[in-house]
């Protein structure tokens, strides 16, 4: 038995650094030494306002689900992996026997369990903590020569490729991403690794904007200031194959409507809310429209891009905070025009 | 040079039935003695409101584009037509050279001409007159034995046809079908035809719900009278894979979303304005929400199903009115609780 | 414990009824009273060959897999099923827990136990026996009053719905199947359950073909009587959307590639050996062919569709002979001029 | 009125030098100055072979298919080219008129003109001839910093583009290319561009696979060598998503199903005859085959990828040679060990 430093959320603003026990890892789990962990738009809904939609926080909850560290002790009947040997945590543990599961669909597991959320009460306890254990199946290796912040981008990274793969390919396509944000710029780096023909971004702050643009963006529009500028990518009909709508604004999936092509499709990523949609323009384009939740096989996926930085992140990690200051972190996090993503790291 | 009588629409409530005058049919066209027209709801929309959305009726135009009838005269290098045959009219004209014909969308043609539509400046004039001269591509052939008020569905039969194909498979589907009007009655003929597992009927009015039942619909819900009621089909996280939105309306869009099982299709189908959409539930069940836009290869399809009745549509058409009483055909067509079909009869 | 009367294949043509012991049922598992059971192709290799391919019988064997029969007794926790219910019985039984299993490809399972199987050692034993223990989520029920030989219909019914997914929608296509053994009568069935515009059987044999014009074929081709009668059919560059291919014969599929349009499917079913396939042909007209190997989900849609004769399989059961002469059973099923689907029945 | 030299097969093995009249202009036409032309297989099985498979050359054909040039005379009515400018050119050009092109499937024109093909009689002529002239349409604009034999690699490229878009989506994917001459090595590009987790690479030949190894293949395996090597990519059931098969060879065909996964898809790009298939492995593991013809809207793709480098093909154009020494060129094309693309140049 060890004990961990964790980022407790009592309640909207309150972030407190508490101690908690760690027994030992079991069969089949791995104690692992957090070194970094992302803030993610959930966390930051958590922390601002106490919850999103009808998800509320209702009693203290460890946040964090983008963690990255080293290996630090192994259970009974593990393989695959080494004590020190940098891991990313897969914060998804599906049950793998629900009628979705034995589908495919482990994201849609009927008993899901997710690090750091606060849908199921008791709360699922999160892993910005210094030490967490955690099932074997859940770490996934990366390169040694990685950073743990970068391996820390893992599951951001996955979301987006699993988006990506709601888009059907996107090799040759011309797509607009609306909104960007951490998940917006990653959806530039993974259609460009997808050879996507053009990505154009738009955001209402010019700062994402300006990163978009040296990340490889092929124009950007800040739509604040002038919404009609991306008229000048749209022609007769629409123009863009596939719009990742990574706003969550409704105004922004209004435009993507007006911007996608007849049988283009537009991905909605990232928990949304009621908006107001021009069926008009659905029916008449005949437009498909999906949501894309969470991930599941993208996550080795994305911790093998990482690895050999074929999608390199290094520029998307704007500061880094020790988790005595979480709630400085949580503060920048919430400022679009100087963060993009802000990690807490941890004493290795 | 003969004439033909038209049932012309001047303004909102303003139907006149006038003389026209009818050349003869020119190379590839063919003139046709009309026999029958259905009542669309966009016909409606024209005579009730003047129009709908931003297409208002600017002049005066013939309304009607679900029409059949016999082939009265042939213009020079027709084949495959002859004197005397049934013919289902084709309102669509695509120009089979703009980009988006020559991807196979012809339904998004940048230069389409479809009958009795006031899109178009002049507007393109319609074939509820009892002679028209159309291009030989457009008549379709029927069989003999099939009443040409049947034949007459082919234009809303290939609609529905059109939307099923952009659900993918429906054989072996669970199916919610929202809205029975004409369009949503045809959808479970066709749904069935396919081979669904079940389809499921909802709609405000009883008087439809209880002609879907006969025609073999699963189960019928009035969700004006207990919207709950549907929630017996539906258990944890959606029971249906595909939803037929034939409504209209937003709240049955929003009850889709609560229908559907992760990874579900709903289609909307037909013309639709803005409407709030729960994304929420988009984005948790990756639903996929598309449109469908009229139809193109599915016309000679519904033809086909039409002349052996593989499927029946007989108990659809409620009532028939000759041309002289067009206004009030119009004015039953908009009472859903007497009217499923009402078309038009011309003299033969 | 009870004891059951088995048919025991112990080597090329040797079948004996035999007495086994039958234990009563563990938790979760059912002992069915096995009403009737098909003779299967591969039961067929088996007895007059000794095994098909690699796959030979190596100690003997319980055939059977395609099996109905009623609930005499029920393991402690089995819910859903009530004592004289009665089931089709799902021969497949995966593990729901291997990589292939968890992506939702139950039918590609790595330590998959399929009923009557020779492929493992020990040979899983089959179910052409009058009483057999067996996990209760491979009962699947069927209505009272179909018969237990229609019910016993459920497994191969189920290969063919799955070919039939393979293909995508069958909907209005236009589709050839070349082979009318039971399969690909079953296919004919499906195929219009489905919605095919068009369905055209070909064999060499005549008999079968007169079944399937009985059954709606829309034309039938004796291609050993003349191979050419296919062309009747075949337009510039090919008319068939999708080609089932259930005969197993090399001819026949390098007939396929001849009669498919370009882009068009061919879905090989039922187990193969090596071809010589026109790799020409698959290229320039990009025919896509794919293997479609036992089932899966589609054994409940067999046991539904069965239940309410939507698929009425009563004209396919072309024998029927009691367990005591199983030697005489095979001996006909072996005799493609005679039978369709010979089934063993069981003194209930 | 002015004239070309062009390159003219008399008959196998008699390539010979000769004038050609050269029209001005028409309407819509271009009159080209052509820089460089790639010799491609068909050219050299025009040269070596006098045809391939049924396709034989009947009479005088100038060869050439893979060309770039300038722009050197506009006729009237062309808009978007300008003189002087340089220029991919399209070798296809569909009727835009027939049942397949009014579906979007150009490749399989039923009135396909081709450059440089003797399947039609009087053959198409090709483009090896140091002026041209050819519709506007076929000529696709290239960055001016591009050179002319980088620009006549769009044809190549976008046959692999076509081939990739058969595969569905390649992010992600690991990807076995068996066959490494330019076809093959222009597919590692193309994978490697579209976000392919692992391309493997297979030959009969040290030579290209060593290129491949420079090229980026995550390993190489000469199949000459050592069969057995590919084993190491080869786990339980299979291990690649997709294997585009680019080398004729049957016995690569025959690999290719014991390397691929359940489910997982075969791409057979270029000519091919008859092979021998494993259909019990395309049944068991239910793969996909598909062929993949020539490309339509990937020309245009090409040449943009082209233009950026975003595909460099500098390492594949192994020789050029002067149109004079054509038949030198024709020679060294045909020896794999020291050709990738040979290509002719022509005096600007």
């Amino acid at each position: 038995m060890t004990s961990a430093r964790a980022c407790v959320l009592h309640a909207k603003g309150d972030i407190r650094i508490e101690d908690r026990q760690v027994a030992a890892p079991d069969a089949n789990e791995v104690l692992v030494r957090v070194g970094a962990g992302g803030i993610c738009g959930s966390d930051l809904h958590y922390f601002q306002d106490g919850g999103f939609g009808a998800i509320r926080v209702r009693e203290p909850i460890i946040l964090g689900h983008e963690v990255a560290g080293r290996v630090e002790a192994l259970g009974s009947g593990v393989s695959g992996l080494a004590v020190g040997q940098k891991v990313a945590l897969n914060p998804s543990k599906p049950c793998n026997a629900c009628r979705h599961c034995l589908q495919g669909m482990q994201q849609h597991c009927l008993d899901m369990r997710f690090m750091g959320s606060a849908m199921r009460l008791p709360h699922v306890q999160g892993a910005f903590r210094d030490r967490i254990v955690i099932d074997a199946v859940q770490c996934v290796p990366v390169d040694d020569a990685l950073s743990l912040g970068e391996a820390a981008m893992a599951e951001p990274l996955a979301v987006v490729l699993h988006s990506l793969n709601q888009a059907g390919s996107v090799t040759g396509a011309r797509v607009l991403v609306t909104g960007s944000g951490p998940i917006g710029l990653l959806t530039l780096l993974a259609a460009r690794f997808a050879g996507a023909a053009e990505v154009v971004m738009t955001d209402v702050a010019d700062e994402p904007l300006f990163l978009a643009r040296t990340l490889g963006a092929f124009d950007t529009v800040n739509v604040a200031a002038s919404a009609a500028d991306l008229d000048r990518h749209v022609q007769d009909r629409g123009h863009f194959d596939i719009c990742f709508e990574c706003s969550g604004a409704g105004s922004a999936l209004a435009a993507a409507f007006a911007a996608v092509r007849p049988r283009g499709t537009i991905v909605r990523v990232g928990i949304g809310d009621i908006a107001s949609l021009p069926l008009n323009m659905l029916v008449a384009r005949e437009i498909r429209l999906c949501g894309s939740f969470r991930f599941h096989a993208e996550f080795a996926v994305a911790a093998s891009l990482l690895s050999d930085r074929r999608i390199d992140v290094r520029p998307l990690i704007s500061a880094t905070y020790p988790l005595a200051q979480a709630k400085a972190a949580f503060e920048e996090a919430g400022d679009r025009r100087r963060a993009t993503k802000v990690q807490l790291v941890f004493d290795e």
